[in-house]
């Protein structure tokens, strides 16, 4: 390459690109029906750039004209309406920063099950890419509600996307009527067709699949609707032959993005960063060990810690060349304290797959290199 | 188009796409000498994509390799030091949300200087897109400074890029070790050639030439270096013969990015909402005027409320079907109030043109359409 001080540079363009030494993307992991992982050991800050945010699709991504397309809200309402994405953007409109998480995120980090033996040569990316976090813009759900005059014996509602499979979930009205939004912008932009354009369904904290993309339908009734995505799948198997369903809230969760697999570190000073969050409102502590988790101590959190988004978290660290075992521990303003893998197992039995948040570690090696050594 | 849920949908893919009818765009107003303006009627909330956020170059775009790019910090310091790139990311590392806007944000606006006729078809793109607001992450200046040993009489630096141009600012050493980082990623992804790959200066809330781009050496000395970019051009003549130099803070400013050229609205109610923001801190205020001026009321501001970011407020109004214009004005925390343009003319005279940043209208015509009415 040459000295660029030698030569007049590109010109101005109508979009920007990433450098070309930039290699980062998603990891496609299947075709219409399969997702796309963050490449979260690429990413600094907190706000997911929209091209890298995961999907996860059931009947691929419907190519949608919003000219045409609508929302109908019907079943239990006053005045049942169809909305056009104009009309819904004459609402006022409010901007959040929220995370989204596929509950099945970290069943790919395993062969066998999330029990089975950790490959070590697995990124964040691959370990708990199926999350992202997002600056979103659209209207609380409970505007829409009041404007349809929603009766007060609707105590569920059903929410319905626009592909093909018409996938569909079951959410109480208390969430509704709570932190609920219809968004049609992600970090500035109309929202990409993969995210859900050119309307979807927002429920900070919850688990992914309700977070309903290319939203066309919202009916009130007074039960859940018993789809296959809160049936057949998104549930979870217990110790006693039972399932746990509708468990919406995603638990505290962090992961270490650096140093991880598949970087090579030297001895001396570094950072050691991550990122941490909950479903249940602010994260009040990520703890550090580097020690294999006999010893931990508190990380510094990147201000401003919002609600149910990513928090980055980062901490000096001086190694001294042998090898360890480094982890991160999640702590919410609920007091709820990220698990080990065998309190997982204790609560839960060898069947879960769902919700599936350990405290993980990354084995550094005395020649520097980072592996991935599963939950611990 | 046909019925989306009559069809499987796209696969998943390792990097995401706009939808097809979404045309947003930047507008290079040049070539290697130029600018690309943000496209602000487009966007929602407050981050600007990176792909979207505004450019302007003195001499394009350099292609940098980052294996062999490096910062010097030399002059009147104990220690001088040529980092790498990867020695930068071993410090300490910031995550904030700032805005960038270059101190000639607003002279596309008009034909013939500043104070010239204001062109009806112009949108806010053109107004005022030389303006992005982004998360930036880094390592603070101060750092930096501590580590080569920073001596007490070093009162101003040098920031050099690494552009044809060596474009380079002096910045008093008060503002490197307040807030100054040295950035290196953007919105969560490596930083974009366009905005300064691998290594950016960031000065929050100060004119964006001084937020050097492509940053590879800093000097400390006793006194500025009077560039070019500080003397022959970003200097604000004054009404009596003289210059304003080194204006650095962007004084508070604000605009309304819908309804605005080119839309066409409809009677009944609607959302006003736009940008405002401060070089100074905070943005306290944002007030409305649906009437030529002759009523205001106050704006909601999107909360978190960030120091030297763009903030979005919002309005609901009903529009009656009548003529009329819709001007905002921004206070800020120190209680600066966003001037007329009268009082521009009366404080700096017609010869200016950087920080030009007058209340803006724009005229609603009784068919609804909606056009530029200038500073007013």
């Amino acid at each position: 390459m040459s000295d660029p001080i030698r030569l007049l540079g590109a010109p101005t363009s109508a979009v920007g690109g990433r450098a070309a030494v930039v290699q980062t993307a998603r990891t496609p992991t299947g075709d219409v029906v399969g997702s796309s992982l963050t490449p979260l050991q690429d990413l600094s800050g907190t706000i997911t750039p929209a091209d890298l945010h995961f999907e996860r699709h059931h009947a691929g991504v419907p190519a949608i004209d919003p000219a045409h397309h609508t929302l109908l809200i019907h079943g239990l309402v006053d005045r049942p309406t169809s909305f056009s994405v104009d009309d819904i953007k004459r609402f006022p409109r409010v901007t959040r920063i929220h995370f989204i998480e596929c509950s099945g995120n970290g069943e790919l980090a395993f062969r066998g099950g999330v029990f089975g033996t950790p490959n070590p040569g697995l990124t964040p990316q691959r370990v708990a890419g199926l999350t992202g976090n997002s600056e979103w813009t659209g209207v609380t759900l409970r505007v829409l509600l009041e404007e349809v005059g929603a009766k007060p014996d609707g105590t569920w509602l059903l929410a319905e996307g626009g592909d093909a499979c018409l996938l569909a979930r079951s959410i109480p009205i208390a969430k509704a009527m709570d932190d609920t939004l219809v968004v049609w912008a992600q970090n500035g932009e109309p929202i990409r067709p993969e995210q859900g354009f050119p309307l979807r369904l927002l429920l900070p904290g919850w688990e992914g699949s309700t977070n309903v993309k290319w939203l066309r339908r919202i009916e009130l009734g007074t039960r859940p609707w018993m789809t296959r995505w809160e049936t057949a799948t998104y549930t979870d198997p217990l110790l006693d032959g039972t399932a746990r369903q509708f468990a919406f809230e995603m638990d505290a969760r962090s992961i270490i993005t650096s140093p991880a697999h598949p970087e090579t570190i030297t001895s001396g000073w570094r950072e050691i960063t991550g990122l941490a969050w909950t479903g249940r409102g602010k994260i009040t502590r990520v703890e550090i060990s580097t020690d294999a988790g006999h010893t931990w101590s508190n990380a510094r959190l990147q201000e401003p810690v919002l609600s149910k988004a990513h928090v980055r978290f980062t901490q000096m660290w001086q190694w001294d060349g042998h090898e360890t075992i480094l982890m991160s521990r999640a702590t919410d303003e609920t007091g709820y304290v990220q698990p080990t893998r065998a309190e997982l197992i204790r609560i839960r039995g060898p069947g879960t797959l769902y919700h599936w948040n350990p405290i993980y570690g990354w084995k550094v090696a005395a020649n520097g290199r980072v592996f991935f050594h599963g939950a611990t």
